[in-house]
């Protein structure tokens, strides 16, 4: 590869005459690791002229740089960094000393030190991973994702591509998710009603800016999402954990004095429960009688491979108390950075606003591929196909679970892709994790989904969405076995 | 196209026969525009199955339908929705008194009413585009965007694609950024302190929530970028506005007690001038006397087509006080949604936590079709040829901005896009922009640059990203020709 003239600059204080500083601006930018052995460099009447000096200084300071072995020579085709150039160090020392910013001071607000879940970045060479929410590449109907990819990179939708939509959506996008994907949860809405976010995290964090203030209260469910527990607290409102039950958010369990209740009803997060239909109409009155909103996360309701999910607490909602978290993070693939927001206009004005501030909006491109994705009817397959193969591994799952004795506390009633499980007494599930993952093995403990300073360290979660079918069994067996020597040990230590 | 039966729910709490409620559904469904002319309805088995209810009974209610003319029946093909079925209002009566929330109380902080600018949707159809920031199709390389989408969509790059990156970049675009085009603007920058963010809108709107709060101050220029005003004024720091000159913002006009330094040196938005590097320097030292952080905006460095830029005041920075803020919107194109941030560690770090919580990160496809379409060169080729192109069009520009008498106000001294106009006294350009509309030409008034209650109605930008250069003659004699008509009302008036 070529470097640019453009990335040559003589710094306008620099000491020395001209030849010097072109040779060393050169030693450096190789010492530095900016250019890389093998790289030509511009040829000398083009540096020149970018930097306003004479020819002849330049050809001076690739000699002396040739006589270094810093560059070499290929005849009558340029300069190149040599194959013998000195090689910058693996780790940039830190310039000790040189910011002479007090960042204790400068920094307002602090927004780090959050329980951001981290997986190792090479999960996917892992022999056993019970890991959640990635893609499954070999579930991805990555061919047609292609085809739609390209066609919403034609001529005819320059526009959609390139244009700046300031605070509006993909129309396509937004009339396709108004037809076909609510009226599939039994939500009507017009367009006006519909948002497009980056994701679900998006939509949960613009709700939270626009509904919560340091004077407001919200309830959330204990155990929760993360990411969740994370927004809120930025937000400074007050928080209400209320614990869950199998059957999810107890509502007379919601402090009365709440302005907005965050619920996963369809399938709630991380324990996998699904709210009966009497216990949505209670928590629908219960928020009517207090005059709470409530934000509704349905992820992952397209997993329903076990019956027909029930339809969302919006679908219910007759005064517009509800606001509907969708994504399409589980049934495409997270890295698309896709969710939607459905609420009521004057909400949906203020979150639009926000949106447009923080972000204007989500890339063109991304929204008309999933547009085409959806409309040509490909989303729909891709959610039939990986039902069928979800299902197979569940009963799979339940039928190591089962064999090797490990407790179940938590599964879904229509499907899903993980089961929430509990460890014996005394076993310490991150403890658990990490001598799995020496043994080829990644679970989820399940302590940071939990609120308050003492969170329970028996929960961890089993997913199934990443691993193969057939190494399951293998894979459940390795966990128990680890349980039963770490609750071995618990057993001896008590 | 067939209607998934999944989009087909009885309410359970409906009143009547299953078949009526069955017919009430399909008939709410065609009135409401959900179910369109000619799209086919799932089998009488098929919806029997999802219901839960006999076959006869969907067959009795489909019957009914038929013979309402809602459905047709095409012999053994099944069912279609009518193509004399009841066509849906083009606009839903608002469903006055079902929404039951007191929005003004519920909505805990407001986001909208900014100065967002607007522009016809369908600009690109006027005959005289002066409009500014939009991607020309004519000079877009949509081939190599393409073939470096497709490459980012290949088996190879699945994981580059599908993954949850949680707070992380994809490290090629990272990599590319640090060792080629931020030493295009003489800034050498590790992996670590750099962010890529959603566009210069969204590193902006970070950097504000990290720096700034209620008790800090931020200065900023006047006139300037209108997004940045509003998501200053959202962050309810206290602002104070520093009226530029054509060298750009005074550094001694700054307040003493000033936290944080908005600025745009390579050319200011929106007079485009440049800032002499003497300033820069002055600028440098009165930061730190002050002990202020400088954010530059360094928006459209690479259309320095007159001569080379000078180099970014990041560059010049030797204590890491100045975060520096760059975008591929104008390069690339707006739709694209990519920018970046470069600042000291602690900084980023926070920027990044807060990413992380409002939308996690960037869509991977398009941080790798970037990486691609930068590395390969394209890129560079696409500036130079937008380069010549935007040269051209300039000087076309200037001679007949100058033969039709109208003002310069500011124009950039290395290229840029636009030239800064000021319009006789008396012609209010809000008007201007309202009348030379309906006569086809697009040009954008300058008040909502301006901070303050009294914003000056006499400037207005004309740019030349958009326009084709055989038009440009024509367009600014009829800016010329209505601006002498205003004028001379104005002249008769007083």
């Amino acid at each position: 590869m070529a470097l640019p003239v453009e990335t040559f600059f003589l710094h306008p204080d620099a000491q020395g005459t001209l030849q010097s500083q072109i040779q060393q601006m050169i030693a450096q930018g190789i010492l530095s690791g900016r250019f890389l052995r093998g790289e030509k460099l511009p040829s000398t009447r083009k540096l020149a002229a970018h930097l306003g000096v004479s020819r002849i200084t330049v050809t001076i300071a690739y000699t002396e740089l040739l006589a270094n072995d810093y560059l070499s020579s290929r005849g009558r085709s340029g300069y190149y960094v040599s194959e013998n150039a000195p090689v910058p160090p693996a780790f940039e020392p830190t310039r000790a000393g040189t910011d002479g910013v007090d960042w204790t001071r400068a920094i307002g607000q602090r927004f780090s030190g959050g329980d951001m879940p981290r997986k190792p970045a090479d999960w996917a060479g892992y022999r056993y991973p019970f890991i959640y929410g990635q893609a499954d590449p070999t579930l991805f109907d990555h061919a047609n994702w292609r085809i739609c990819a390209l066609k919403a990179l034609g001529q005819k939708d320059f526009t959609a591509l390139t244009t700046d939509y300031y605070d509006q959506d993909d129309p396509q996008l937004i009339e396709f998710i108004a037809r076909h994907t609510l009226p599939r949860r039994g939500i009507t809405a017009r367009p006006e009603q519909i948002l497009i976010t980056l994701g679900a995290q998006n939509a949960l964090w613009l709700t939270t800016q626009v509904l919560l203030t340091q004077r407001r209260r919200a309830a959330l469910e204990d155990p929760c999402y993360h990411a969740l527990r994370d927004i809120l607290s930025q937000s400074r409102c007050h928080v209400t954990p209320v614990r869950v039950d199998a059957d999810g958010m107890p509502p007379d369990a919601i402090p009365p004095d709440t302005d907005v209740i965050f619920t996963t009803p369809s399938h709630q997060c991380p324990t996998t429960g699904t709210m009966p239909m009497h216990r949505r109409h209670e928590l629908l009155r219960r928020a009517a009688g207090m005059d709470a909103l409530i934000v509704e996360d349905d992820y992952e309701f397209e997993m329903s491979f076990l019956r027909s999910p029930s339809p969302a607490l919006k679908s219910l909602d007759t005064d517009g108390r509800v606001i509907y978290v969708g994504s399409f993070s589980k049934s495409l693939f997270p890295g698309l950075r896709l969710g939607y927001l459905v609420g009521s206009e004057p909400f949906i004005r203020e979150a639009r606003a926000l949106r447009a501030s923080v972000l204007r909006h989500p890339p063109g491109h991304v929204q008309r591929t999933a547009a085409y994705f959806l409309s040509l009817g490909h989303h729909d397959a891709l959610i039939r196909r990986m039902g069928s193969t979800l299902h197979e591994r569940r009963e799979v799952m339940a039928d190591a679970i089962a064999r090797n004795g490990l407790q179940i506390s938590g599964q879904g009633a229509n499907g899903g892709s993980s089961f929430w499980m509990q460890a014996p007494a005394g076993v310490d599930t991150r403890e658990l994790a990490r001598r799995l993952q020496a043994r080829g093995v990644l679970i989820e403990p399940g302590h940071s989904f939990f609120s308050g300073p003492e969170q329970p360290t028996g929960f961890y979660r089993l997913a199934y969405s990443s691993i193969p079918v057939q190494r399951i069994a293998s894979g459940v067996a390795l966990v128990a076995s680890e349980i039963q020597e770490m609750a071995g040990l618990a057993l001896t230590a008590g």
